[in-house]
């Protein structure tokens, strides 16, 4: 028996591909689910790392993520933010109380020498997720776009800049010097290996950054698991965040098919909602299910739908 | 006219300093007084630069500090410790959720090269204190303990094992070397200088340090205006803190006269409380007053017998 036998490989972003990496936490025994998040996000602010796709991840993964804003801890403070104020300092990017003690730890012991992924790992088992979240990467990428105002971080793109500025390109500095997460890249040689899911994040910020790592596209043509995305279109909307937006800025259709050919010769299966016209591509499988992502039974329904799309395409590949 | 003509010099360690420096800073008008703060006890902890003295002053100066606990700031939240204590943190040190603000900005601010002092002040501005607070060096100076454990670092000893350890010896590391501030040496230097007032903390953990700094006691000696001490002792116990239980271990009578002596050569005079018997000493005066501080009223009052004192040594000394 292989390692990862029966394992499901997830592709996330932060808050939509959170949703759906909740979802299959909650329908997988938990330890089958490893998690890839992005860290072309993370930044440092103040002088603490923050890795903002990982913290969602495992704040909701934990129970702990506000399902009102949307991100962030719920039950969560702001005293440090109003102090912070008072002094002057830097206050674009907003910290909550609880939130900041994933930041000033893990700056800690990364300044003590330790990797992301094993902070990450520690963080987890301490909030008893029983899933694997795993960064990409170890090192250091930094997402980054183009714009009217020339080469912003992401950061101040997204949240100084609430994305207003045109984004013509985007950049993922290091991603070619990066060293995929072992993890990341053992569980997608792994013959047992049950789906590979690319959650519905957004594919320029979210996912790219993954897929920049080398060897990750070739792992993932060459996986022996179906590999299914899940729009973050539906109805020609992104639901969060400025995807559609940014399909504009970038001359592309605000449609789920023009995602569908983003991964184009990655992905077995795409996956759009119920409510979309007939999508057909050449290089690959369309199948519709409920996208929107409301409620935790939408979340873990969307799982077992995908789940189901993927043992269907290896029951399928083994005739 | 001199840069510090009428100004008042204050000498002060955390809380209980802080209540006359608070007294001294409504008597006064606050530009005239300049408070040198004992930096002894400054650490780093989680990677963050803790000065919890001078923070206690800045706090207690804005009218922040917490009136019940005695440290801290009012009106504190403590997320940040929960959620820190969840993920395996360090939680043996408290820090809430605004103080936090403090240490993580004023981190960052050093990491990008500004001195202590410097960030010190731009915060009291921000935070509308008049007085001047200065650490007493910009330079890092660190209070030890000798205890039958060892040598241990001062917050070690003074919050991890709540001063139970029996002290032996204290050293201040790195005080021979340390430049006293500029402007604390050029206060102490000028002519115009109404007093010099060391404050009721702890005599070996709050004012020592400050005095090891080279040329500090000099510069004392040499000073035009009256030198004078509160006692950190009344009737035998120390208001607040570990200066009795210490003073026991030392081998010390735990009384005012022994706090006294312990200032010999440095104070003109040294003011204990209307309950102490009478204390004749050698080499300086004895004043009384009350010296317990309960209420704000209590701070106004000692801080102006302790001016009165201080004006009518000077008045003396000219005629």
């Amino acid at each position: 028996m292989s390692g990862h036998d029966g394992a499901v490989l997830a592709l996330s972003g932060g808050i939509g591909g959170a949703k759906l990496a909740l979802g299959l936490s909650r329908v997988l025994p938990p330890e089958r689910l490893i998690v890839v998040a992005n860290t072309g996000d993370d930044f440092e602010h103040l002088g603490l790392a923050i890795s903002p796709d990982l913290d969602t991840l495992m704040y909701t993964l934990a129970g702990l993520s506000d399902p009102e804003r949307g991100w962030g801890r719920r039950e969560e403070t702001w005293t440090f933010m109003a102090a912070l104020a008072a002094l002057g300092g830097e206050t674009w990017f907003q910290l909550g109380d609880g939130d900041l003690a994933s930041h000033v730890e893990r700056t800690h012991r990364r300044a003590a020498g330790e990797t992301l992924s094993h902070i990450t790992d520690d963080f987890c088992r301490r909030l008893g997720i029983g899933a694997h979240i795993l960064p990409m990467s170890d090192d250091r990428v930094a997402t980054r776009v183009r714009t009217p105002v020339g080469w912003l971080d992401f950061q101040d793109y997204f949240v100084r800049r609430r994305c207003a500025p045109e984004v013509s390109e985007l950049a993922y500095d290091g991603a070619a010097q990066a060293r995929p997460h072992p993890g990341f890249m053992a569980a997608l040689a792994d013959a047992g290996l049950r789906a590979v899911i690319i959650c519905p994040s957004n594919p320029y910020l979210s996912v790219d950054p993954i897929l920049a790592l080398p060897g990750v596209r070739a792992a993932l043509a060459a996986c022996a698991a179906p590999v299914i995305a899940v729009s973050p279109i539906i109805g020609g909307r992104a639901v969060k965040g400025p995807t559609a937006k940014m399909m504009r800025e970038l001359g592309l259709p605000v449609t789920a098919a023009a995602v569908a050919q983003h991964y184009d010769g990655l992905v077995d299966l795409f996956v759009v909602d119920h409510s979309e016209g007939e999508i057909t591509l050449p290089n690959m499988r369309v199948s519709k299910a409920a996208i929107l992502m409301t409620t935790l039974a939408d979340r873990e329904a969307l799982a077992k739908a995908v789940l189901t799309f993927a043992d269907e395409l290896r029951a399928e590949s083994r005739t």
